[in-house]
């Protein structure tokens, strides 16, 4: 293999950065060349491809030519985009051309999946080999325990949660924050626990809007309305569930009326989850799987996604990268999203069994 | 004077804690006893008096029975409300009595210009001299540069705005990003400079919705539709803005459909913004004006604000702690909402200046 | 089972807080009553205890009489202690007869393995179960994938390399960063990768002084002696090393003496990174260990550790808490420090397959 | 003016970032160009210069291409240096001669003291005005009540100070606390206000060796020998007090060793406390003076430098810039330095009254 291209896809994860840098500096030491293809799949279909080299680190002006700070940084410096034209075969067929006329014999797609979806389907028309890395902050991608990006939004929103529980503990007040999750309460309901959260709301739970205010109010009437009351109730909804946030903490105000004091305010994370430096779980794995995917493209492995995967076998081993096929965890991916995979039945089942005293 | 009691009221701000920690400390040297009144001028009212002594600092377990880690904390460990009743002579009268009985001979209130209309009021109808110290992270208090709480919200705020701008610079996007302030424009003002924003949209500017959306859109033709193109456009808008933030990004979404690739994200920081550990800054002159108030209190003045406050006379002296009547500080926050200050005229023009290509 | 004590020992770690703030609300859940010991073993011995409830959460002046704050606060306000008298007979003998007469019928120790030690020989000297909670940033403990503190340990150290690289990079200087570690380089190692360091020096590499200063003036000479430079070169040490860092430092600036601008500098972070907030992780992996901790003690267990632990078996499945007898987990301790175990060889052979172009 | 040249020099400070680019963009708008000398002085002796167009903020790879984001990082991108040559008449010849060369008409040198003094003998031996912008994390700095980098070196030392407090109350031990400070002990009194330190030793206090074990054996036994004793001890010692940190530590150990379980322990933050992204006020007062100096070279004025000053003459004033001669710059910086100057004086005396209890 002589010349490989990545692409950051989809929606941006904090990581992205940290897994290009180590693929373009394990890339250099065993003489492959980088170009990195610009905005996503858009950058491949339009064939505009930057050569990404070791010697990026080096000389001139820092840090704007010495490339190492950038696996410490958020977003994604190659760009990114969602693509329709690379849903159709037109688009896929341009890709590979192009692709093929740049010299690249191996392709890395870095993205959530929506984006790994993409990679599949290429992988299956083109002859350069094709290998997925999952990044995407709601941790809904089959076939991975981890995806880049997850770590770096979990101590996001845990941030946001202990600034907002010191202000309504100096008035004694409820908030719903609302994270982004819309087919995964991953993020909500691991912050719950983290957060010693009073309650969690969503996708997954079959509540109708009048089911969610009962328990709601009845967790308010628990909290406030006692000789020695609580000084903060915090309520974590993922953005999924299908009653607005605004209109829920509406309708709670008013159910509670009747108690004195007791507020209840909202605030929405949304992009903010989005963006900061990764953690160091997220470039650790960020590192390991540009590895596991450099490994498996010098293997003329292709269709396939270097998962970060809980361990087989022995309890003595550390996690480590695995090799799943790309039609599998697409499938894992979905039963996910359905509720109906074992990982998200042993994460409900395992977490609220931690709650404990939560009331949803 | 033996003993003196201190209440934290209206918004909670980064730095209450520190000062009420400042003023225990420094009054036990001075062998003056502390009562905290609970959640603000209700705990007056009520009687609900919490002796505050230095032994708080020693002994028992960690971090419970020690209470120096409290001046790193965000929120008031007093708690805090808006009193409706003491708005009225007769709740005002109760307070008087309560510390009255309960032996108080001084009072600090801590709190933001609504809070100390109402210390004001107070301090003209009791024999117990008053002293106010300026805290409310909309730096809306006149007579003190800074108030409590501001620094950290603006530090809260830029980080804030390098998040969003990592994610929007992945996928060249703009961003309108919504900070408090109803009456005033400082903070949205303050962080467009500090974060480099293209855009700045405040409640004392004379803009109709359409002036706004006719200068963003051109704001986004200029930095998006050109051969080399700007990465992420950040518009920062005050929450006084009567436009809603939400109306002002679909509407600019309608006005630049044509260009391609583009998108209008919001994000409303709330009350993200108040919470989180004080700066240096809030520590330091929580601790300062603690001091102030003090020796105010020990000199039985009644009446004043301690204000953090720019030098006078020589350009040799560090900035200090100066003492305002309140009614004086009513008047000149007055002046400053309504835009009609000099302080207003300058920080616009200044930061206006240092804005240089600042469309708006 | 009625009562249970709950104990932090040894060094502290950020998340000890999380997990007793767990177990006083699981407990609460399953009326079983807990009464933390002071200070580590100490209060054991001593009988030094103190009630925890769930009321804690409830009432009174915030934050100090709601305790739901302390699962994101650092160290352990349980107090911690190195406590020689409980290496002796006599002194776990009188720890039994304490639990006895305070009618505790169950012991959860948190702690790293000198602690857990402790707690192996206490299970098998008295009536009372007792199950142990790994937590230690130094990750030295066997039998648990991750300890509870490292995740902070590590975005910790990561979060100073990013200071420390952006006045190196100014400068164009090389820095020795060293770490805790006295028998792992674990919190090297992670870091290095993590922060795309230049070298990184293990107590598990068997190089001498010499051995260590060839490799390093090698780096230095590679990296700043050619046309384009790097502009800093990052050296992680762990504290197990036995050379000094400074001496390191002095010799490696001697033998580079002649290249122009080229200069040396050391930090050393030591306790810096025991303190701050836990992360996500470390909070996740406290609330789900003190779930199994107080299963174990419900089903009679002794004489365990509950570990976080990689998956067994299938890959569909989340990590999970297991349980390990604590003689073997001491056995998988010993050869995790000598470097005989499966974990270590695994962990370092990756590892340093990632970093590719380390020079050590 | 046509074209102006800008330098980064002697330590770096977090902000230079950020007033380099304010000076690109501001610049931009007014036609000028602007180029950076690389390495501080270095550059301009070698003629290294680089051209900084605010095109670097548009098109390309993000963030490499775009600029925006370099005013919220840490160090200075165009490199700095301590410079002998530029000490010498010859050296600054060359400087002229090249800066003539390139069409330079207007200099602009961000540095501390020292690199002050050479733009001060610069500007008096060559025809191209010279104007200054303190920044130095140490506040060391005459004519200006803030340099550019204290404000986030104060908060870097202020977290610090959490993390130490975390483990030491976990301990119940004593911390020494080593900040940098070689002639200024104004880091160490801020941070030992904010961080409610309970002692400070600094380089201007005139106390020997062991009157200063004295103290600390003192406060130790008050702190720690009582029946309910406090939980940490924090003392911050500037860099610049003649006894090693090491040594203190020892001595006092040994004094205190009939008391059980007191350890005292140390930690240097050395260059950590440099690094770090610019806070907010950094951020701000680097564009306000980047503009203040762009109108001072524009107005054709020379050898002075642009400050941050409190106000002067009226109280309704903010805090502005204002131009003072580098002549009386450095003559007010010796006496700063010299314990003699009116704000060393005021400083020490207002911080200590606000220490109140402090033992030093």
């Amino acid at each position: 293999m002589r010349k490989i291209a990545v692409l950051t896809s989809g929606g941006d994860a904090p990581g992205m950065n940290a897994a290009v840098w180590a693929i373009i500096k394990l890339a250099a030491a065993r003489d492959i060349s980088v170009v990195g293809a610009e905005a996503g799949y858009d950058g491949l279909i339009d064939g505009n491809f930057q050569e990404l080299t070791r010697e990026l680190d080096e000389g001139g002006l820092a840090p704007v030519s010495g490339l190492d700070w950038l696996a410490g940084t958020g977003g994604t410096f190659l760009g990114s985009s969602r693509c329709p034209r690379f849903m159709e075969p037109e688009g896929r067929a341009e890709a590979a051309q192009r692709m093929s006329h740049a010299g690249v014999d191996g392709l890395i797609v870095i993205g959530g999946n929506g984006s790994l979806t993409g990679a599949h389907l290429l992988a299956n028309e083109c002859d350069v080999p094709v290998v997925g890395i999952p990044a995407s902050i709601d941790n809904d991608v089959g076939g991975s325990t981890d995806a880049i990006g997850v770590d770096t939004a979990l101590n996001t929103i845990i941030e946001a949660c202990d600034r907002i529980s010191d202000t309504a503990r100096s008035h004694q007040r409820a908030f719903i924050l609302e994270v982004m999750g819309r087919r995964s309460g991953y993020l909500a309901m691991a912050a719950a626990v983290a957060a010693t959260a009073d309650a969690v709301l969503l996708p997954e739970q079959p509540l109708d809007t009048d089911e969610i205010l009962d328990q709601l109010e009845s967790l308010l009437r628990r909290s406030f309305a006692t000789d020695r009351s609580k000084r903060r109730v915090l309520i974590i909804k993922a953005e999924g569930v299908p009653t607005p946030t605004l209109l829920l903490a509406d309708q709670l105000k008013e159910r509670v009326a009747d108690l004195d004091n007791v507020s209840v305010r909202t605030i929405v994370l949304g992009h903010l989850v989005r963006g900061g430096h990764p953690t160091f779980h997220d470039r650790l794995i960020a590192g390991r799987l540009a590895l596991g995917a450099l490994d498996a493209l010098e293997a003329r492995t292709t269709d396939v996604m270097v998962g970060w995967q809980s361990n087989i076998g022995t309890k003595t081993q550390d996690p480590q990268v695995s090799t799943v096929p790309l039609a599998d965890m697409l499938v894992e991916t979905e039963k996910l999203l359905d509720g109906t995979s074992d990982v998200t039945a042993m994460r409900m089942h395992l977490i609220r069994e931690v709650q404990g005293v939560l009331a949803l």
